[in-house]
């Protein structure tokens, strides 16, 4: 088969796991017979720099162009505590999401036995972990208006908008992924506050006869941060709003002590991103020790959710499980053997598909 | 000296708990020579059930009489799944603390010695944790208009909005708590995506000045709920917005494996108000086992920052920490040892002054 790929590397780790990724899907392409062709594209403070925009047309058509994107991270810290600054390379991700239509970010949280002992939470509570958040992402507070400062500049506000198709076309995914694993959904809100989150709640509460085998819970936003904490094996699937998402997906990536290796995807009807949970992590940009593993791992992703090849996927899993064994990691997760650089992890995978 | 306290004990385990903070308040009244009077009010389910509001203006009136109130908890799980419900105790809740003014929750996160092994994170993360949080309370998206649904009900919506006056008396009371303390105050906000949080950044980097002293941190609220679990003793004060907030402390409360000690306090110019955070904990309602340390130890904050009794505080938390140096506990905290009734707990608690 053909594929076009997007490569998006963005700032700071993000070219050099990207170009890891690269290489390990080259050699499943050619272990498999697929003609894979890469088609590059500017975003975040790069793209700013660049062009002034941090999500500019050009990338954008390369994104529409091509069958899935891949994609490093975003962020420079210069933008960070500046709050006058006009652009920021986030808007050019938030664009990147609204432009493409990707509005269920998938995230889930798994361990590896190798690495859960790294889990701040004790043993008993992480090991076996398996659940997976579906984040609506292309509404809400993000993206509501009105927003913004009153003249004098005293006063700011912020809109949370959903309609209930938004929610429903989250929610529908989340009963289909409960469907195929523990069927459990929960749906994550605040509705004892907030307009936006009744209306989550009815959504949920009328689609939820049409998938009979599912049972559906209902936690407020602060329960559930507590209870993934002290319980996280009773989730299976969660959904919830873009910005609880933001968080307690977050709070998800460190419980499982294997953060430097979470993928995530990013869907909509057309488009299909998949990119690394960690951000740019600037201090650690040009020196070739960032850890290449979750964005391999979105690769896998990409390979399973965008062109439905279960096999491919599987052989870029066993590779990083095999990796992790044989300790071919870098220095975050070496534990005093040796660490290997990023590349050198990219290099080793590549040739142990 | 004489002081006037109003009870609202509210629903769920609250009368219970309520009940044994009155006792103890009481054996210190007697011991220090203070005459205590006491007014109840009621609040939530249990103020519909009697008045049809659950914050009903009799019950504004004994708050307003008040030195201090002293609140036990609201909720009832009938109200929880009807997202059409068109009164909810929570509004009682909300409506207590808009018209008390308590614009500031102050929540500390510590550990107790003997408990903090129940901590879901590992002791080397959480052993010596000691923050705490101030969650604006009267603000933002919880009071934020408009709010609601369009007239066809297909798409609600919710308003955050904050004033720099909003922003800055919570931050004030941040910036000064962290010059008695550590000196290091963490703004939590999501300045990269949110008007109101980029308020907020500017307007504590306005006062950062005026405290020296105070090593001032910005993070945005994912990751702090990321180092919340990680690395929770970075912290000492934190200050953050309505909803952040929420969804922070809870998260916070239970680190420390002592959930069901902890007290907080809700303050603003006129008024002040002590609870426990845990809930109404409805299915421990009327069976004499819920834990009331919490409430105790929220009465021992009211003596220290109502009434500026450091000796009377004191006296409350040395009569706690010696009911669980000898075990005389619920069942919650007991462990194999006897677990006793809350009364119980309660008459030793007033008992050992
Ligand atoms: C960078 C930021 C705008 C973004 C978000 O809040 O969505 C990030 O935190 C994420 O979760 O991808
Ligand atoms: C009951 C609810 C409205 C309330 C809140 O969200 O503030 C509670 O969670 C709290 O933190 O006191």
């Amino acid at each position: 088969m053909e594929m076009n790929i997007a490569l998006l590397p963005g700032d700071g780790i993000g070219p050099e796991v990207i170009a890891q990724a690269v290489k390990v899907v080259k050699a499943v392409g050619k272990k498999f017979g697929h003609t894979i062709n890469f088609e590059e594209g500017v975003v975040g403070a790069t793209a700013i720099d660049q062009t002034g925009d941090p999500y500019p047309d050009a990338t954008h058509e390369v994104c529409l162009r091509a069958d899935a994107v891949l994609f490093g991270a975003i962020g420079d810290p210069k933008y960070d505590n500046d709050p006058k600054a006009k652009v920021r390379p986030e808007q050019g991700l938030l664009a990147m999401r609204k432009k493409l239509g990707l509005f269920a970010n998938v995230r889930p949280t798994f361990t590896f036995p190798s690495l859960v002992h790294k889990s701040p939470l004790k043993l008993e509570r992480v090991e076996g972990v398996d659940f997976v958040f579906f984040r609506e992402l292309t509404g809400g507070v993000y993206f509501g208006e009105p927003r913004g400062r009153n003249e004098q500049g005293t006063k700011a506000f912020d809109t949370n908008v959903y309609t209930k198709e938004e929610i429903s076309r989250l929610a529908r995914m989340g009963f289909e992924a409960a469907q195929k694993r523990r069927k459990i959904l929960t749906c994550v809100d605040k509705a004892n506050v907030l307009a936006t989150s009744r209306l989550w709640r009815e959504t949920v509460q009328e689609l939820a006869p049409e998938y009979p085998d599912v049972k559906v819970e209902y936690e407020f936003v602060d329960a559930v941060a507590m209870r993934l904490i002290q319980w996280p094996k009773a989730y299976d699937v969660l959904i919830t709003e873009n910005l609880f998402g933001d968080i307690l997906t977050d709070e998800a990536s460190v419980i499982s002590g294997s953060m430097g290796l979470m993928p995530s995807a990013s869907v909509g009807t057309e488009n299909k991103l998949f990119e690394p949970i960690h951000g740019s992590y600037p201090q650690a940009a040009g020196k070739d020790i960032a850890n290449p593993l979750a964005t391999v791992l979105s690769a896998a992703m990409m390979f399973e959710y965008a062109f439905d090849m279960k096999e491919e996927a599987q052989a870029i899993s066993d590779v990083v499980n095999k990796s992790l064994a044989e300790g071919i990691v870098t220095e975050d997760i070496a534990e005093g053997g040796k660490a290997y650089k990023t590349s050198e992890v990219g290099d080793w995978l590549a040739a142990n598909i």
